[in-house]
């Protein structure tokens, strides 16, 4: 083994083959055999189970459960909603032979599951008091996709999907606003990722939808990530499966309901913006291993050393720590490794601070070192953690809004897609063909209408025509 | 709604039927559009989170860590392995289409995922520094069935799969090993299910596998549940991959593989065992609601008692609990409706329980009631849920070894399976011929060879040759 397998490329020079070096050699995922789909190692999946844990939480304390429906849709529930299923079709992976024989009634392997739950929903229900139902489901979806993108496009991909059916449109509009409101709990708080939440355009909402919510997250490379979704169905998808119950009045009633989802994309996102030369920097909160201990042995006083080691490991234990104790590899190695796998703070541990009982901590984040005594060591720990934690997230931040461009006209507008990216905010009229016409000459699609955007008087940028909100521009990942 | 709702078939009527009665009108799961699916609903899912959680920290502590393969195999990666191809062949889903396009390499949808795993693991690997390979993945698979039994059989399942892979083979049948220790202990601790851990016959074990261990549950009907399985590959399968890594000694080597599984059929066993004429019984450890409490209010005193309920509920923060407030419905429907859910202990709370600062406790088990005082009822609430969940334990354990009986001849073993069924305990001398052959004229197969069974001298008690060990024998689900 040498030094070489930890060489990567520099983000600065080129991010997309940074990217895979990243996540390729610190083994966060893989390709797999099968085209347009990859494989979650270890290091990458205990990311998703901690993104699981913390979202699972907030979504629990709603009161919504977690089911679990069918893998496959026969094609006539999907073709029930027709903007649906227009929008789904072009990427659909269907089983057509089962048990040895040519299925009858062809099977789409979900892209979604509204059609397959609202089914049942319907059959559960008979009037407003079984509303609402509050469920959730964690599972794998598939929209095919020919080249993988390591966890920001791939055929198949892993995430939850909320599905509320409410009896009034004023609840239903709740449920889908505290959805938002939670995803961006977790990209702030969980990993330290800051966005712009937002309404989406016609043109880019939902299939099926009467309007969706995003979360927009700046890249490093000036290109914009749909970082989640919350869509508001309105009666769309109810009046599809002629599904109506018993108002408290007597009459009939469509239910109101609404759809939200988070996936593994949300790992792309952060590897990109957190990463560095060095290779992946994980938020603390995050981290699948927070602290590694890395002996520097010499020769005589191994034994000493290791044992100090040791006890450090047995002290610290409010944290996730790893001690390497891999043979084969010098300390310089080890620290390579385990930067280039982003871990947070690592325990440099000699002769030096065996003989004084001390460790020399060295930030993941910005380098800093500092040396302290193993006594009391854990509240300093903490401390330094949670500094980690909000200096990523105030470094993005200020990273976002730095790179946030107000522009009055289309040629200032292209300038800056030529010249930086970067969101853009500008005022468009909301008819699709400006928003078309923008798209083919700057690349930048909308990526949302900012929720609480003021109301102001201005010109749309392309066709000058009146228009009162800037909306969001960017080009899209 | 009326009553009838919860009118369920008798269990020692049409054990069949009850089954299905009390899955669906507990809300526990659902028959899905899709032939042979189904639905897990909220409180069917809940049981198996509970399970995932037990399990999950289990595999943890053992340093085994998840991930996450792709659910599409090529079917060249399917065949690799002779027997494993030909054991899931007629069970196969298979997409033919994806993207709008035919596929030029079929994809199978997982049946089982070690050949997706293992054609990823021989990337990963170089020398024996490389192993062991400890990883396990929560995911669905797919055998194709065409009529659902719901939990026990359904072309879509849920499970974790453990696929490890060591540098001997004493290591790898240690692993077999601690996963069938690890699901015999989820069962009787978690489940409240005894069972008998043993080795499957040649016929009867794993498409692929050395040999097989598995864990058979009695079921009340007196035929036995395959309730998990653990399975020592040895290197087949990395002969079949060309999966050759580096030894200490210089020299190459097939890694030691193993595989085990633990699936939601483990819910149906649960609700077969436990249930009874009034629906399903659930060990507290595994239910989802502990306590229930339902007010029964009568005409003036209403908000007095639901301002008690309300405190109780306040106080026992300590448990899984739900206040029923639900309108429109009697006390005495509410009884029937948790008894149904399986909840394994009703706080009736009325204007005497109010007035007394009282609890009256009713236990599902055995119906026995009492009442005890508010003030301090935590402590009294834990030890009743602790004899609950050991009560179900003992009572499946007693049943099992009632209806396991040893016999000395087919006369016997058939006059049990006509009358009683039940494990029969009888000597084999190992032909695949003879264990044919009493399936054939007894519909009981060979479960499995209990682990630790004495050896003696016997003859088989199909062909009368010498024969060394007794097998259980049962009629399969």
């Amino acid at each position: 083994m040498s030094n070489l397998r930890f060489t990567i490329t520099k983000k600065s020079e080129n991010i997309s083959q940074w990217y895979n070096d990243v996540v390729l050699r610190s083994e966060l995922a893989d390709y797999s055999p099968v085209k347009g789909s990859m494989v979650f190692r270890p290091y990458g999946f205990a990311i998703w189970e901690k993104i699981q844990a913390f979202l699972d939480g907030l979504i629990k304390a709603r009161g919504v459960k977690n089911a679990y429906f069918p893998l496959f849709i026969p094609e006539s529930y999907l073709k029930k909603e027709k903007e649906h299923v227009q929008g789904f079709s072009p990427q659909m992976a269907v089983v057509t032979i089962a048990g040895g024989e040519e299925l009858k009634e062809k099977l789409v392997v979900r892209p979604t599951s509204e059609t397959i739950m609202y089914a049942m929903y319907k059959d559960w229900t008979r009037s407003w008091r079984d509303l609402p139902i509050l469920i959730n489901q964690w599972n794998n979806v598939v929209r095919w996709e020919k080249r993988t993108y390591l966890f920001l496009r791939s055929s198949e991909f892993l995430w939850q999907e909320g599905h509320c059916a409410h009896a009034t449109h004023e609840e239903s509009l709740a449920t889908v606003d505290w959805a938002l409101g939670i995803y961006q709990k977790t990209y702030n708080e969980l990993l330290s990722l800051y966005g712009i939440a937002g309404i989406k355009s016609e043109t880019e909402k939902f299939a099926g939808a009467v309007q969706t919510f995003s979360y927009e997250i700046l890249m490093p490379d000036g290109k914009a990530l749909q970082a989640c979704t919350s869509h508001d169905l309105g009666q769309n998808f109810a009046r599809a499966f002629d599904w109506q119950v018993q108002g408290k009045d007597g009459g009939k009633f469509y239910p109101w309901q609404n759809s939200w989802g988070f996936s593994t994309r949300s790992i792309g996102g952060l590897i990109l913006v957190c990463g560095d030369d060095k290779g992946l920097v994980l938020p603390p909160r995050v981290a699948p291993t927070q602290l590694v201990i890395v002996p520097v042995l010499k020769k005589g006083s191994e034994e000493k050393v290791l044992n100090f080691c040791q006890k450090i490991k047995d002290e610290l234990t409010d944290f996730r720590l790893e001690l390497d104790l891999r043979e084969g590899e010098t300390a310089g190695f080890k620290f390579n490794k385990w930067e280039l796998r982003g871990v947070p703070l690592r325990i440099e541990v000699g002769e030096k601070e065996t003989a004084s009982s001390n460790l020399t901590l060295v930030r993941r984040d910005n380098g800093q070192k500092e040396m302290i005594k193993l006594a009391g060591s854990t509240r300093r720990i903490k401390e330094i953690l949670a500094e980690i934690q909000k200096n990523i997230f105030l470094n993005h931040q200020k990273f976002t809004q730095d790179n946030t461009r107000s522009v009055s006209s289309l040629t200032e507008f292209k300038e800056i897609m030529r010249t930086k990216k970067g969101f853009i905010s500008a005022f468009w009229c909301g008819d699709p063909l400006c928003e078309t016409k923008i798209k083919e000459e700057t690349k930048a699609s909308t990526r949302c209408l900012p929720i609480r955007a003021p109301e102001e008087k201005g010109e749309c940028v392309y066709c000058q025509k009146p228009a009162q909100k800037r909306w969001l521009f960017a080009q899209s990942y």
